[in-house]
């Protein structure tokens, strides 16, 4: 199946025509990693992205309550626009739903927060390789130990990162590229030696998976949207719902306009 | 009197031995716009903030009911170190304080919002004239046709902007400068014509002063940090405190230190 535009990539997953990972489909439009949290956790979650913006960069946030979004895309709808969901209850994961239809509730508030499937493809325009692409993979994510602030109810937590490996040269195009978009995750926070970020083996990441990184290449890591993931498991919310890693919401504006 | 630092600024202003407009003093270090609102607020003006991002580019926002920074000053104390505050109820300026410490109150939260001195301070060190500092005068601020997008309380209101006047080269390096500062309101929203944003008299400015055009030059239109302020008198909190005009924040890091 091919899609030429984000939403008709949502409308077929509204309507259970698709339901794969959205990875490399419409892949010129935005792609967002989804947060909902009850109202009395809203306010604290949108302190901690404004204190954590290179893992945490919104795009966009609900009004309480409303399920439809206004700004990165038109007429979605935020209960039945992804394919697959995950729903935590006190940091447990309970049920992976299909559509949240029975889920939604009056106080809820979604996040949509950039992904870095965005800069991917400023990466790929400029003749980089994606190293998990070519090996076919998820791209490997790690914990590290570079703390985030926290914020009210949620506690410091692990940045997580995600690595790709380039030489030292596209190592040095790859930080000018990503610098040019703060809005998903920007620059990288470390390149080089994953020692000094708290990563004792490159070859055993804690999500995703492993790539190969040839001899004159360097591994580069970003902020990655696992990390608010990761803190809200940390601060245990009564609920809390997200997409299903892989299973992105996706949206009508381009990757394109995310650039500064 | 001279400082050398933010901190020695703050702590004269915290003594009382210094209370005039701050512009111009300890100026590579950043100044603030400051709101503070109670908690009950709080979230409604945070969103707003996330959906209007260069009027309102968030550097630091406290906890609940706390009063010094963490972030871009160390040891600031919200409620003395400002030399002259502006107490809002229901929309009225109600009075214009030297202190807060008899009217914090364990509910509030305050709002350190980035302000165009940072690139002032770029713009000059590149060569370009600053009109509004050459005729000694403050910079011309005008309410515009622009709405900014509302969130919960705040209802939509319009953006206010500062005017700065360049001939069209200088006016593209003032373009390529601020793009680096987007923490900092970043790049002009407009330039040229000002009717085009619903500007109809461009010598009577709304607030500020009135500053001299050349023949060979056009006006340059910047997101300010007045917008926040006329949206919370729009949607009228019982109660908001901010900074008086010219009387900013001080704190620890450089402007240079918010360049991308």
């Amino acid at each position: 199946m091919t899609f030429n535009t984000g939403e008709e990539l949502r409308l077929a997953i509204r309507k259970e025509i698709f339901d794969k990972p959205t990875s490399g489909y419409a892949s010129e439009y935005v792609q967002a990693n989804l947060v909902i949290l009850p109202k009395d956790w809203a306010y604290d979650f949108l302190l901690f992205s404004q204190r954590n913006k290179k893992p945490c960069p919104i795009l966009e946030v609900g009004e309480v309550g409303d399920y439809n979004t206004r700004f990165i895309a038109e007429n979605a709808d935020i209960r039945t626009d992804l394919s697959k969901y995950r729903v935590y209850e006190n940091g447990q994961l309970i049920s992976e739903p299909k559509n949240l239809k029975d889920l939604w509730r009056d106080d809820f508030v979604f996040f949509l927060i950039g992904c870095s499937f965005s800069f991917e493809q400023a990466l790929i325009n400029a003749g980089l390789e994606l190293r998990h692409q070519t090996e076919n993979v998820n791209v490997p994510m790690y914990n590290t130990n570079i703390m985030c602030n926290s914020a009210g109810k949620f506690k410091t937590s692990p940045l997580v990162v995600s690595m790709r490996p380039f030489n030292h040269k596209n190592a040095i195009k790859a930080v000018e590229i990503t610098s040019d978009y703060p809005d998903v995750h920007g620059s990288p926070v470390h390149l080089g030696d994953p020692k000094i970020i708290g990563i004792n083996d490159i070859n055993t990441p804690d999500y995703g998976d492993r790539v190969n990184i040839k001899d004159d290449e360097i591994p580069v890591f970003w902020a990655c949207g696992v990390t608010p993931q990761k803190a809200a498991l940390i601060s245990k919310p009564p609920i809390m719902i997200t997409h299903s890693p892989g299973y992105m919401f996706v949206g009508d504006i381009k990757n394109s306009e995310l650039k500064l």
